[in-house]
């Protein structure tokens, strides 16, 4: 790469650059910094105006920068320092960060967030601020990092009905389930991995549980249908409980487990839901790996789309960062009322579909069960099922197995579509059979057929 | 779905409809008028205003249209016409196309294309005639057909210093690849099985030689280096010489075959070819099967993104055309030195990095022979090409062969990264031996490595 870029264009020169105000400089931070550096001619050359960083507002003042910007501990000094035209919240958490963002607005400055909980939990008031102040906030670092998919949903299917998204969308919990596919290895000691490689953190909760990728689902699915940001309405089930027999089991009946975010609109409105999911082995993103994040959209129109890219860390956030203060330096002269939405709706033409209830959605399921090696044992359970008007598609028995006391043997069962009410009702039945030995574990199944 | 959207904003009723008039209307002008009338609400709810499509040019007026819009044999009036916004060309060919666009934007009307032959050998003189108007030309239709990847690389990756793209880009050459591997079938058959099906034409040249996919790469090239569209200069190979064997063996070394669309920025320029092109089987895009397209882009901040969907087909391609309809509406009221450059780059800005020649190219390759079944052969093979300072990383003889005359056997190598200068002058001292029996066979190969 020694090929020299030519020079921006001569007038940039005469053109007063961008200034932005960091708030916070982490890991984010920092990677937005120094690809602001590192490509300032390359990124000068597409927005036609140079983008700076002056300052950013920090704990601690000592730290070490990527390059020449004042650090200070008074935000205050960032939000109302006069040269600055964009405010960049990248220090996380939705108190201090709400706050500072409001005041942003209220000084009438554009504001771009890497901050997935903010918009999650703040972003309907947030918008409709903005909205009324005629500034932007841009936030497509805070779903699947560097992969610019709020763009793709919010402007480039802007011609679809959009039908549903499945997405992987926190890292940690997909490098999880790609490690204890690959290694045979089990939850906790995949956890203790990424925890030593940093890609989870100490308390992994936010991770493993779904809290991340629910926040970014609720974005998503905002974007894809035009309604109000409803985290609190989002389904979510982490994989904690995954275990290394069902990695097994899933792969044996060709199926791959992937936590996904899944929104989809259905008879009753609109699904929003976070769990472990098994999908078919084939599909593309059942081949997404490790960190890796990606997200499938089914438009009515273009079909099935998918974007992949890195989901996290310090320069593949920082892309997106520098991509939506490009965004923001190329509406500037725009008139307000013309811009891209904030959530690819107009915010007087959001609509207020009802969220399903979990209960009411129906999927297929993997169960797995052990169950005492007798006769009438499979009978019994299909019964049940049957009674609780759901089919198998199939059924597998595996070779018995030593337990302390009885001899059991595994059964795993795919079942086909099925609300969940009608199957927790069959689960409890189940529960009760003397001949199950052990909990019955179940995982949603979709097939992501695209048509 | 017979959940209702809400109806778009009441103001709307007051603001007048984007009117668009097309000229053409075949498979994509069909698509996307059935797209505006379908999606009509849902694409108003995001545009703000409503699109709609007020006439079409067409060869024959007696056609049957998706919905009421006038048709004329005459082109003219449609350009001509106050009341038309904005003109979508859907017509192809680049003789005819390029003289409407040329006269609709010296009218002042914006233009959205699906035409990348015309974009890749027209794009430079109709983009800069547009920015002296103020006008816009949208072309995200015209590559990788619904996939927005154009949005993607001009907007969602402008902090990347763009290292290479690799696509999969035309959707005839993938089903072929797809279906010699899947199916085992030869070139020849698989071409008549995708012309049945209407996903090749009756004469397949531009999609099988590679040179409906040299107009896109042109394309992808300039918007990722901000360079001048150079189709010329593409290197073009077609997938016509590959045979069942190459596929196979392929298979048995871990690759795949694909037919790709490459640009990298290197030291001596940017490369820019569409060749045959072995990749390993467990890259994502190595899974992209049928006639599914999807562009591979490295960035130095993101670093690998993938971008994935249909490459074309009515409403697919519908989808991109609606979608640069709703930019165009939404940058209808900024400043035109503010909007999103034609190229990516800011036109001035556009950089004369050399077009590398293949000769100076350097790749892997895979090289198929047959040689006689003789002592020494594979000695005078290994010496030849060592000469020329080619290593191998992998020689696989197979069983033999039994031909009219010889006893041959297929020999399979895997070289390490040489320039093709240099091993084109290695297979002609190959050539020469007289213990190979069979034409040369070669077939670059691409780790797409991306760290």
């Amino acid at each position: 790469m020694n090929q020299q870029s030519p020079q921006p264009d001569v007038n940039n020169n005469a053109i007063k650059p961008i200034v932005v105000g960091l708030l916070g400089y982490g890991t984010v931070g920092r990677g937005t910094h120094t690809i602001l550096l590192r490509n300032a001619k390359e990124i000068a050359r597409r927005a036609g105006r140079h983008i700076e960083i002056k300052s950013a507002a920090v704990r601690n003042t000592k730290r070490d920068t990527a390059g020449p910007i004042n650090l200070t501990t008074d935000h205050q000094e960032i939000i109302s320092d006069p040269e600055i035209d964009i405010i960049c919240e990248l220090m996380g958490g939705t108190e201090q960060a709400y706050s500072l963002i409001k005041q942003a607005i209220l000084s009438g400055k554009h504001v771009v967030t890497a901050n997935k909980a903010l918009i999650a939990i703040h972003g309907n008031e947030l918008f409709s601020l903005a909205h009324e102040r005629g500034v932007m906030i841009a936030f497509e670092p805070a779903v699947a990092g560097g992969i610019p998919v709020i763009k793709a949903i919010r402007e480039g299917l802007t011609g679809n009905t959009i039908e549903w998204l499945a997405g992987i969308i926190n890292g940690t919990g997909n490098f999880i389930m790609t490690e204890m596919r690959d290694k045979g290895a089990d939850f906790s000691s995949v956890l203790e991995q990424a925890q030593a490689l940093g890609y989870a953190e100490a308390d992994p909760t936010f991770d493993v549980e779904g809290i991340d990728a629910a926040h970014k689902l609720s974005i998503l699915a905002s974007l894809a249908f035009g309604i109000p940001l409803q985290f609190e309405k989002v389904y979510t089930e982490g994989i904690s409980r995954i275990s290394q027999e069902d990695v097994l089991y899933a792969e044996e009946l060709g199926y791959r487990i992937k936590h996904l975010g899944i929104a989809k609109r259905s008879n009753n409105g609109i699904e929003m839901r976070v769990h472990p999911t098994l999908i078919p082995h084939r599909r593309l993103i059942a081949n997404v790996d490790g960190v890796m994040n990606a997200v499938l959209v089914k438009g009515d129109a273009v079909g099935p789309t998918l974007y992949y890219g890195a989901g996290a860390g310090a320069e593949a956030t920082g892309s997106a960062v520098v991509a939506d203060l490009v965004d923001v330096v190329r509406t500037l002269t725009a008139d307000p009322e013309h811009r891209v939405p904030h959530l690819a709706f107009q915010p007087d033409a959001l609509s207020d579909l009802p969220i399903c209830n979990i209960e009411d959605i129906a999927t297929s399921y993997y169960i797995r069960l052990l169950a005492s090696d007798e006769v009438g044992v499979l009978a019994d359970i299909t019964r049940i099922l049957c009674d609780n008007g759901i089919s198998l598609e199939s059924i597998i028995q595996k070779e018995a197995h030593q337990t302390s006391v009885t001899q059991s043997v595994p059964v795993v069962m795919l079942t086909h579509e099925v609300k969940e009410a009608q199957l927790n009702k069959a689960i409890k039945q189940l529960a009760t059979l003397t001949t199950i030995d052990s909990n019955i574990y179940r995982i949603r199944v979709e097939t992501l057929a695209t048509n």
